[in-house]
């Protein structure tokens, strides 16, 4: 991993906000910019210097992984550590993520400066590591890239596996599994597992329900790889498909699932450098729009993912941040009808210089077992 | 769940802290006063009533949830719905918790509320339902009581299948697939299975090494039942135990797995109501120091469990907290010697009215496998 290319992408953003020096606290925006994985971090940049500040458990493990960034082992709090050192290095104004830091974390962080110091020192900024993040380096694709592939090889497992009388918990448990036993340090998220019914729940943990002999299973699920994490969904149907009611919800499960992957295989031709996310979450809802399923499309289309499972970009209405060669998201449209049935198809997609590449590539035609 | 009882408490709580009204963000504090379990949520205790603010996506679930508490679906954010009801309510004075409330989430809440109303509206006030959460009630501890007994109960089955050679990938593996089997919604955290030399580091994730003919398996792991969580840890041996190196550090491993035993028993027969926390963490350390092992016990000695794996209070030097009937805490002490060894032992306590009662009561004794 490049760490001194991202902490000097990191120090010229702080630049340009204003301030000259940066705090972080949030993990993964440490772990990104210093390799340190440790649950205790304030991480310091200033002057074209890097110093990580822990506490004594992560001694070792921090001079092993933040290589070429200093560590300093506090005796008081990390974040009082740090605040300290730039006072006394004479740092005037530092900026800090206003996302990430708490009311009482900002609070100590002055308390721990000479109030002389104090005055227009720590400056809220926008979150710029969080930023940088959206965009991929090429050691984070590759990891990003067998988080993916581990999710495929899981699912094809599962479609081996599914049988009506399962319960949820057991097919989330079975699943779990399998991907820790495959090298997974994790699974990304609580593994979602909704069958019959409840398939129109959008987060449904895997419950005591029993997949029926005739219903829709959606599984949505993530593997964490060399902390880097993947999400797909998939639903399959369990024997054949119902036809509809009749009346104004005229629609089968077969016609609603058609429809939903007409709209995610929009959204994701629509994914290309220099596209505005408001136009990939157009592109999908739209289709669903002309089946007349947009009223139960209740949630946004995408997200990125890479050391977090949500990270920017968001992929919504009215979004204006154009995609950018290096982003990876998610394409993830549903259709949910409470009392009936729901679904949902979610890819991890790449942006590429010229477009971008699928890397969920399992199956996604209506499958029947 | 007595909600009407706890939302009263925490009404009381700050009324004494000078705020006629609470704002509540944190997520299992929603849950604990309210029974809410969605993922975003505002909670508003003021005048009386109770207000949950969520979205759309939880409507049918935060009004089965939340019985006895309005359910108002929040168009813009949960946050900004709360405080415009708030404002528009006539609320003064909203006390949230600096602690759980990032400076970008109080900028927002400010910007919500007309200029007028936003003058000394906001009051940073102790963290008060997280205070009122260390000590249970009776609903609770019944289910922390269960989620306890399946952690013993999965401790007693990896007895039947450590041997070496497994990675302890697998042992993790196979510890979390019979979690979810026996109805486990979820681990409590990453489960800590740390073998050999690799036992002297106090949170060794499951890495791919595997398991020796001879040396310590420390397992250290938890399960969650009803969104309450176990928290224990047990170290077994597989072989005989290794004598002493001679010299300073002349004790051998099962000296020191003795030492640590008889602090871990020592600070257990500590816990008692009206105890100071710093009492029971020295009743551990001065065992250890007697033993001259003290300088490798590097954390304290434990912590509150319930909704959430690290609760109050803290068991650790200089702690002033006295403990309280229905208080759930951790007695954890350990020893890490790097390159050589180390081990913990730890249970789960509950602090009741004449002294405590052990809710891990799985084997402690040396175990040679």
């Amino acid at each position: 991993m490049n760490f001194r290319a991202r902490k000097t992408r990191a120090s010229r953003a702080a630049k340009s906000a204003g301030v000259n020096a940066l705090l972080l606290t949030h993990l993964p925006d440490v772990r990104y910019l210093c390799g340190f994985t440790g649950s205790n971090a304030a991480l310091v940049l200033a002057g074209g210097k890097a110093v990580l500040f822990t506490d004594g458990r992560y001694t070792a493990q921090a001079k092993a992984e933040a290589l070429g960034t200093r560590v300093a082992i506090a005796k008081k709090t990390a974040l009082a550590a740090a605040c300290e050192w730039m006072a006394e290095t004479g740092v005037k104004r530092c900026g800090f993520d206003a996302t990430q830091t708490t009311v009482a974390a900002l609070e100590s962080m002055r308390k721990s400066v000479p109030a002389k110091a104090r005055r227009g020192m720590f400056v809220a900024v926008e979150p710029l590591v969080a930023r940088l993040r959206q965009v991929k380096d090429a050691d984070e694709i590759v990891k990003i890239r067998a988080a993916a592939k581990l999710g495929c090889r899981l699912f094809d497992g599962m479609l081996e596996y599914l049988r009506p009388g399962l319960t949820e918990r057991e097919v989330a448990a079975t699943l779990e599994h399998a991907a820790r036993n495959a090298g997974a340090e994790a699974m990304s998220f609580a593994t979602i597992v909704a069958s019959g019914e409840r398939s129109a729940l959008p987060h449904g943990h895997a419950s005591n329900a029993k997949l029926p002999k005739q219903g829709f299973i959606t599984l949505d699920f993530g593997v964490v790889l060399d902390g880097y994490m993947s999400d797909m969904t998939r639903t399959v149907h369990m024997g054949k498909a119902r036809p509809g009611l009749g009346g104004s919800q005229d629609l089968g499960e077969r016609d609603v699932y058609d429809a939903v992957l007409e709209a995610q295989e929009a959204a994701v031709s629509a994914v290309a450098p220099g596209v505005i996310a408001g136009e990939v979450d157009e592109a999908a809802r739209s289709v669903l729009r002309r089946a007349g399923l947009d009223g139960w499309f209740t949630h946004s289309t995408g997200h990125g993912v890479g050391l977090e499972i949500h990270e920017g970009p968001r992929l919504a209405a009215k979004q204006t941040q154009p995609l950018e060669p290096g982003m990876v998201i998610t394409i993830e449209p549903g259709v949910y009808m409470p009392g009936r049935f729901g679904l949902r198809i979610e890819d991890m997609v790449l942006v590429t210089a010229k477009g971008h590449e699928v890397l969920t590539p399992s199956v996604k035609a209506w499958v029947e077992l």
